[in-house]
């Protein structure tokens, strides 16, 4: 039996050193040196990452109803002077004169002075922090007072093409990608709002100072959920999450040194503490979805945006942040990008970005119009005539009822003229419209994958004793873990091992992921999959070839069951539908 | 009934409109005029592409048992440099000096002159047949003879981290990624060859003349295999593929203008047409799995690289070939990478490239081995002792029975020192060694997954009438369709919508990809699955609530059975597990 004196939770290096020895993860190109901020993922991380994106897509996008696509990641210069990230995406940059090293100012001075999110107070304000507060280099030491901090765009640049090559950007965000096709999106969603389109792929930031393993790196990978609405009409399901209870840290508690509110998506909808139905909503459901891969719900809170932290496209913003090593981390963000990149788009591009939303009905509306005598206006007002019949067609449209008299007057830069109304050609014609074009706003869920793999290894690593043994272990949701049964012989002679091998590919082709094992002993063998977070192992002993049984051995509890071996794949599909073993 | 007079394949201009309008790929970025090489894929392509590529990572992962890993795209020029690409992963480029367009040279000569593989007559013979030949500049018509040819790194460049910044690339294919953490993998692989380590990823290439919609772009997705072997004991199950057929086009064929083969593996290996068992088991397996996906088995090849053809890597390459527009396409390389790879990073880096393969017993050896007296060799023969001393160590390991007499002999520039031979301290050491340090040799089957997905998709079209009508359907493979099942009610009223949506959410809580559609009568609603090839429909109607029936149509017969609603879920799960309707 497993000690119930579990130790849970891993800090930085014991994971690092896990990740990389087992295989989860490791810093790339390590043979030469690297490059810090780009990661691996060995085979354990590789189908842990797997098995997280294939959970989130049932959740935001398959059960959703939503689209999925997948766009390149090198990108067009025009696209991001769009979007604003080509004047917009930067860090503060402070190099160092005497060693030379680049460090993100904001952060020397959050550091150093205990401010909190320095970079929305401006570059010449974090210059002021760094030389009141005597700051210097962490590299070598010497004073930064007076060094200039700069913008540093955080896009990798490349060139498309040879000879005279147009500039390329790895996108910093998978969303361009979804927004810069929504023409096309919207007819493959037949022009109907609300729908939403999602996208699972790379994203490139060239960090400043990447740090904290997977938390800040160069390439990362992403799940975007572009939710495009009518702001008019459309609000998202609420009442099936209305109960849902959400760990809230508003603007306005951390403007006051108030604490994380509870409170459920309806309470706080009518607090008034989240302004929006869609945000509220994907707060609760993916709230489901954290609890559900393993996030520890004791370790996490919904933070929103300060005013002046906001990105350049985000009207509100809530951030999915949970704690790591004493840090609250940024997971996801949940921003209300408004109407910001269909405008853009629209605006930069020669397509139109909106969608024609029909009235129920047609409506008819009157349009007021003039048609002026010119033969009239030209004699009686020489060369202010052409000005007069503009200000009377912007009168009409203005204020129709001015024409209701036997005259009608005009003011143009302090000088009036009266026209005879049956001059002016005024009329009134009516007109059935049968729609109008809309803008979609766009509700937009965006989850660092990197970040939640990390967060779900460093909340799910447990530390017990095993009959006396210390024993580390990985509480892997099952559905999320590598591999979902270990199989092993008790040796590798009289036939057990034969008997094993054939009980593994059984499994498999049930469908389950198999790591057969028979090298080592078999508390060796357990410990392996102990780390690598296998839910069940199942050992092939003498019984088995005498009785046609095997045991079953539950991760957590270390609990061994002995079941036929004839039932083992139904008793394994159903544990995997979170049925107990005992059951 | 569908028609029998089908007509089967698309055109490159009927795939691209069908790909667009339904949503399976689309030139990205259209909005801004896009930049040549780079494709979207849609609702329908992303899903396809997801199910091809989970189609794979069964066959040549999970069967296999081979590992998955994922690395960074983004890579430090070192990786490079080791591998060979910074220097020779280059296209011919000639820019017209009258436009300024950049030409592939090669393509040049090929297009205007019917040579095959222009490439490999390196960049002077492409000039000089540019030349020759007359050609001219297919932009501007300008002759081009005399023109520079000049070769282009095909790697996108770019810059990691700021200030001092050091170059990276775009990665050109994964395989790179998988050979650098070679050390690595291969501790969890418990250093036992052999061992296959596989990734799925996106590569890069900065293409002179982009073609061919997915054909030749610049961002593409691959499916790579590394399979580590010992070059001296490993092999592969060869005898479960014996049998398999193989349609061979082997070097020697196209020097001798001779034909395809169809040989057996056994044959193919026999007759020595496949020198290598490992490249015959791929290529075996991959033909299977090509056909389960949907390739033509009768538009398809193995062709094997002429020797100057080779890349720099390669000692022997297959290429899977397939016919689209009545050209031979190659949609997956099959190399012997041999031991360059990893004998490169190896020098390259200060890592240890080998595996340690213990002897199955230990072996010992005799090291000859000499100890001079100095206070003999150096009265004697002053200040030439030393180069004495060196060449008797060297002479004692050469030949050691030089030893044997009452003095040694050796030669220095010339002139003969004689030694007594108990004045060397020669003596022979045992030594016992446990193993030897052997750097595997590489197979890599490299597939691209956008050209496997574009043939699946030409091969799979077909035309035909049903009801007098005109019909365009894709005959899918149903396990790689985008939608599994489409669901609708005959019309949306009296209840019938309701049941509908009942049904589909049952099946897609079953675990089927569903789509619900009310829209447009039954006909179009059947013509817009059948052209993004969903293999069922479903029909719910008034007997539907009567009888508790529902209609189920298949793709490509049109034939329409009736069976019991409670039965669908477990009917559909055993025609997706391949049964016929009628079993």
């Amino acid at each position: 039996m497993a000690d119930p004196e579990t130790a849970a939770g891993a800090d930085a290096a014991t994971l690092a050193e896990l990740a990389k020895r087992r295989g989860f993860f490791f810093p790339a190109n390590e043979a030469y040196g690297g490059a810090s901020g780009f990661y691996t993922y060995g085979p354990e991380g590789a189908a842990l990452k797997r098995n997280l994106e294939a959970s989130w897509r049932e959740r935001f996008v398959t059960r959703e109803d939503n689209m999925e696509i997948s766009s390149p990641t090198v990108t067009p210069e025009a696209v991001f002077e769009a979007s604003g990230h080509l004047d917009g995406f930067d860090d503060m940059i402070l190099e160092c004169p005497e060693c030379g090293a680049s460090h993100r100012a904001d952060h020397l001075v959050e550091d150093s002075t205990g401010i909190e999110e320095a970079e929305s107070l401006g570059t010449e304000r974090v210059a002021e922090l760094i030389a009141d507060n005597g700051i210097s280099c962490p590299s070598c030491g010497r004073e930064l007072a007076g060094e200039p901090v700069e913008a540093f765009n955080l896009m990798f640049e490349t060139s498309i093409g040879p000879g005279s090559s147009s500039p390329g950007y790895l996108r910093p965000e998978t969303a361009q990608g979804i927004f810069v096709e929504f023409p096309r999106l919207a007819e493959y969603a037949r022009n109907q709002l609300p729908f939403g389109v999602a996208q699972i792929g790379h994203g490139y930031r060239n960090e400043i100072s990447p740090r904290r393993s997977l938390i800040r790196v160069r390439e990362f990978t992403m799940a975007e959920l572009e939710q495009f609405v009518d702001p008019e009409t459309d609000g998202p399901p609420i009442e099936p999450v209305a109960d849902v209870t959400l760990p809230l840290y508003s603007a306005a508690a951390q403007e006051s040194e108030g604490s994380i509110e509870r409170l459920t998506v309806d309470e706080a909808l009518d607090t008034g503490v989240i302004t929006s139905e869609w945000i509220a909503y994907y707060l609760a459901i993916a709230r489901e979805w954290y609890e559900s891969v393993g996030v520890d719900m004791d370790r996490f809170r919904y933070r929103q945006h300060l005013p002046d932290e906001l990105s350049h496209y985000a009207s509100d913003c809530w951030d999915a942040e949970t704690e790591l090593d004493g840090n609250w981390i940024e997971i996801t963000g949940f921003a209300d990008r408004g109407a910001y990149d269909l405008s853009k788009h629209d605006e930069y591009s020669e397509e139109d970005f909106s969608v024609f939303k029909p009235y129920d009905e047609p409506r008819t509306v009157e349009r007021p119009s003039v048609e002026p005598n010119m033969s009239y206006l030209g004699p009686e007002f020489g060369a202010d005539a052409g000005d007069v019949a503009d200000e009377l067609a912007a009168l009409a449209e203005r204020d129709p009822s001015a024409f209701d008299g036997e005259a009608v007057t005009v003011d143009i830069g302090g000088e009036s003229y009266t026209v005879p109304t049956e001059e002016t050609g005024f009329a009134v014609r009516t007109e059935t419209i049968t729609g109008e074009h809309v803008t979609p706003h766009v509700i937009e869920p965006s989850f660092g994958i990197g970040r939640v793999l990390y967060t779900i290894l460093a909340h799910s690593y447990r530390e017990d004793e095993v009959e006396g043994e210390p024993r580390r272990y990985l509480a892997l949701p099952p559905r999320l873990a590598p591999t979902f049964v270990g199989v092993f012989p008790l040796m590798d002679k009289d036939g057990l091992g034969e008997r094993a091998r054939e009980v593994a590919a059984d499994l498999r082709e049930a469908g389950f992921s198999v790591d057969y094992d028979d090298s080592g002993n078999i508390g060796r063998r357990y410990r392996r999959q102990d780390e690598v977070g296998t839910p069940y192992c199942v050992t092939v002993d003498y019984e088995s070839l005498e009785e046609g049984t095997v045991t079953v051995r539950e991760r957590d509890s270390t609990v061994q069951t002995r079941i036929a071996t004839a039932e083992l794949p139904a008793r394994l599909a159903a544990l995997r539908a979170d049925e107990s073993l005992d059951a």
